[in-house]
């Protein structure tokens, strides 16, 4: 134990520097990023792409190795969606013996120093941080992001949002002294009570990851439920199991060097047959869930589990556009949005509300068919560019085939979804986006999540109404991001009574580089947590104070 | 708006410095108190105490007004434990229209600024602390307290409890900047975002409050509802309710000073038989509820509200004794902790558990039994003093004089609960501790919460078996307070594993002037939170953190 914890404490020393200036980040917001987002050779070594495919190349076609309890069974339900074959086989979890081995693991794990937590945290980072590459393979073949995509929001932009929860986690637990005496003025003498508050954990998470951003949508709550003392059950979803379970071998490893059990991470696969994540959540051990997912297993935990329940859920996110002073940066920014991973982001636009007059832009009236007509012409123009199959990505699921393959068969559709080559994987599943043009009452059609490269452009009797139902929608469906494009100030204002009311993020005339669907550690706040979206921000102190309990001391000193 | 505004600013400032002082306080744990405990007249005024008991004697036998819609009638549910008549008719509430008032006064509530709100809470406390004897003898009347615990819980304790999560909640707010201007590295020049963070409430806060403790249990949830920008409706136990009526009678009347609608605050007042808490936690108006009552329907609430739910439930509070080197000391000690209020503190302890073998009294054995009769006797001669009648108050509901007499009838009790004459109140309904001793087979007796003036001593095998029956008891049935006595270091770090399993807060060896009962403002975590006598602490950051969400506007700066 004195070497575990030595060891823990030397592992924190060596990230002090990175932890310290996360904590600052938080608080100022300002822009930071601890792990590069450059793929570039310079900064990760110029061998380091290479040996990052090797590593990918090396793990496909066997089984997945892991130090935790298996029903001795393996299954292998990943498929490429650039149609490569992966064959990874993962060992299916023994719940009972998993959950037994995570509550006898996270014994000394919660009773070990915060700092010796938070140095093992911070080291397994850094280690993923150097498998970038690896984990960029591992992502785009499970997900369909594409390569650059997987390599960012994989990769360092995980690492940044799993030390962002670190550095809120380290600042709440780090806020409460360990020993105080306490004198309170009495007569004859004063009241003298020694004091001790120790960070206990409230027992073992399980978090639930999802098909399209397994590392990025979990990291925030493992780093956090770890650091604050809390075994972690990581249970992926059958698609998206590789990029996980690499980085459980990886905090295995660093656990198992300082000296703790190995199994305060493990991995719960399964399989769409036999699903654990309902198993798992009605257990008494598991204290915290934390879930990304469809909005209804995401209801059900929420109303179900007897666990701290955070979700992250499907929500439907609009675009009002009033007028603009820049109508080729603001459809080549929305084409952007829509295309990007082919609208697979929890924060894709799905509806944009234009009303049926039109549009000033630049003081000049454009008509709603001139609107829709720019729109199609900036996704043509950005898919005529090379580099568009790695923008779009893959389709990740049959799901959202079916659901394209519905929509271009409606009426409305001004831009089919049509299949796009991928010159370097011939058979990946690539669709371009789709957009149709319907109705403000056609709600039955634009009114739900439509997951995938599909965008409605509704027609509005005027900006009031846009902004009305986007706010409604928002509210009743749920909304992780929010635009309005408008040169108007009262119409600004009143874009603000829709974040306000819809709670929802705003962002205001996007048209340059920012996209909406982008997030940034230590600055932005992702998901609000007010609305059906999901019941939690992943990035605030809210997310991270109640994975631990403070138990205290008295003691009076004579 | 501006004048609410400045307005409430004004009174920050005003404030400011009880504010800054509360704010370190909880970081350094060390002793603070903003509102004196002393009722000495040279602190509150040569005429307060006179004052305040005429201030209380012309509330009697009337309506009791507040500006908020009612269904018409009135009802008078309270019944003096003292046998005074008290007679003060409160307004039934109409919940549809009720909920529609918060509603509507949480609009310009919500959109305040933080200060505003937090100006408003501090001068609503000032005064309150100004009305301490008026409130002592509310509380006094409605609970049985006796009237110095009455002043003191239910005054400048309730009062500091207040300041206190209103110092968490400031704390969380102003750590999120209100503005920045982010700049991101990029070629060919930056991204620049300006960015704004705004804090919204989440809804409409049910504050549901319990018989004995009406304003120290619900303060700290209305007051950190309330400057995190949510309205409140304070829903009071039908024994307990004009120390709540008075409390949003004078929030009532800083808002509206303020500027704001008063009705950010208000009082749904019900009746035995027509319940309105069920009704209540089921309406989608309310995003938060704060209970603290019996554990069948705090668990209801937990399983069935889609609100977040902060409870405090029962729980079995324990004692192991193994060895001491102050008998006396210690038996007086707790002779104090069970007599006062009569056993009806949430923080009394209710089983004591002693080995069948007898303990290790400064080195000398004393038997089982000579143990059961020092603490008879430290109770019998507590009782002899003049001031008892004032020690034990009087039993608050009928339910707990019913547990007195059927406890009296059982087998192993050591020391019968008989009536004691209060000379000033002579049909106050005052009954003194009750001692039974027990086996530690007869878990069906003890092992449940006997709220009231009942403790029992349970005879085990040994000090390892009293651990592990506590740690037991506060993991299934929730405790709030634990007490270990001994001598012996090893059993000292065995009763740290109890508090740490069983999540609760452990005192040690106390025979001074500290009872386990007290739990100091600032500086001891009541409730942890993390067993079933309650899901939430109500004195950390994950008390408040959630009760607010943060809204991010971003528009690209160029």
């Amino acid at each position: 134990m004195t070497t575990t914890l030595a060891h823990g404490a030397d592992l924190l020393a060596r990230h002090r520097e990175t932890l310290d200036r996360a904590r600052d980040a938080i608080r100022t917001r300002a822009y930071f990023s601890a792990y590069p987002e450059s793929a570039s050779g310079k900064i990760y070594g110029e061998t380091a792409a290479a040996e990052g495919k090797a590593a990918f190349d090396a793990r496909l076609g066997r089984p997945f190795a892991l130090e935790q309890p298996t029903s001795g069974d393996g299954v292998a339900t990943e498929r490429s969606p650039y149609g490569i074959d992966l064959g990874v086989t993962y060992p299916v979890a023994d719940v009972d013996a998993l959950l037994a081995a995570a509550v006898r693991a996270g014994e000394a794990w919660g009773a070990a120093p915060i700092d010796a937590r938070t140095g093992v945290a911070l080291e397994a980072l850094a280690r993923l941080n150097r498998m970038s590459f690896e984990m960029a393979h591992a992502v785009q073949h499970t997900t369909g992001q594409g390569f650059m995509m997987a390599f960012q929001a994989g990769g360092p932009h995980a690492q940044d949002r799993a030390l962002e929860a670190i550095a809120y986690a380290y600042e709440e637990m780090s806020r409460i002294p360990e020993r105080v005496v306490w004198e309170k003025p009495a007569k004859p003498e004063p009241i003298r009570i020694e004091k001790t508050y120790r960070v206990v954990p409230r027992g073992v998470d399980v978090t639930i990851g999802c098909s399209t951003f397994p590392t990025w949508n979990a990291y925030p709550a493992m780093f956090a439920s770890l650091v604050t003392g809390n075994a972690v059950v990581v249970k992926p979803h059958p698609q998206a199991i590789l990029p996980l379970a690499i980085t459980v071998e990886v905090l295995q490893g660093v656990l198992r060097e300082a000296g703790f059990d190995p199994q305060v991470v493990t991995l719960a696969v399964d399989t769409p047959d036999r699903p654990l994540a309902k198993l798992l959540a009605q257990r008494p051990e598991v204290a915290l869930i934390d879930y990304t997912g469809s909005t209804e297993f995401g209801d059900w935990l929420e109303q179900n589990s007897r666990a701290l329940v955070y979700t992250e859920k499907a929500g439907v996110n609009s675009v009002v556009i009033d007028s603009t002073d820049d109508l080729k940066g603001m459809t080549r920014n929305l084409a952007m949005s829509l295309a990007l991973y082919s609208g697979q982001m929890c924060t894709t636009p799905q509806n944009l509300f234009v009303p049926r007059d039109g549009i000033l832009s630049s003081g000049e009236k454009v008509s709603f068919d001139d609107v829709v007509a720019a729109l199609v012409s900036a996704i043509d123009g950005l898919l005529a560019d090379p580099r568009a199959a790695g923008t779009l990505g893959a389709i990740a699921t049959d799901g959202t085939l079916r659901r394209i393959e519905d929509e271009n068969a409606k009426p409305g559709v001004v831009r089919k979804s049509a299949p796009v080559a991928n010159p370097e994987f011939p058979n990946a599943r690539v669709h371009s986006p789709l957009v149709a043009v319907v109705d403000a009452a056609d709600r039955d059609r634009y009114d739900r999540e439509a997951f995938g490269p599909i965008a409605f452009v509704v027609r509005t009797a005027d900006t009031a109404e846009s902004l009305r139902l986007a706010t409604s929608a928002a509210q009743r469906r749920g909304a992780i991001t929010a635009i309005v494009y408008t040169t108007d100030d009262a119409v600004l204002q009143q874009a603000q009574r829709w974040a306000q009311d819809g709670k929802v993020n705003l962002a205001v005339n996007l048209t340059g580089g920012l996209l909406v669907n982008q997030s940034a550690a230590f600055s932005d706040y992702h998901v609000t947590g007010g609305n059906p979206a999901g019941n939690a921000s992943l990035t605030d102190a809210a997310f991270v104070a109640n994975r631990f309990r403070i138990i205290e001391t008295r003691t009076p000193v004579s």
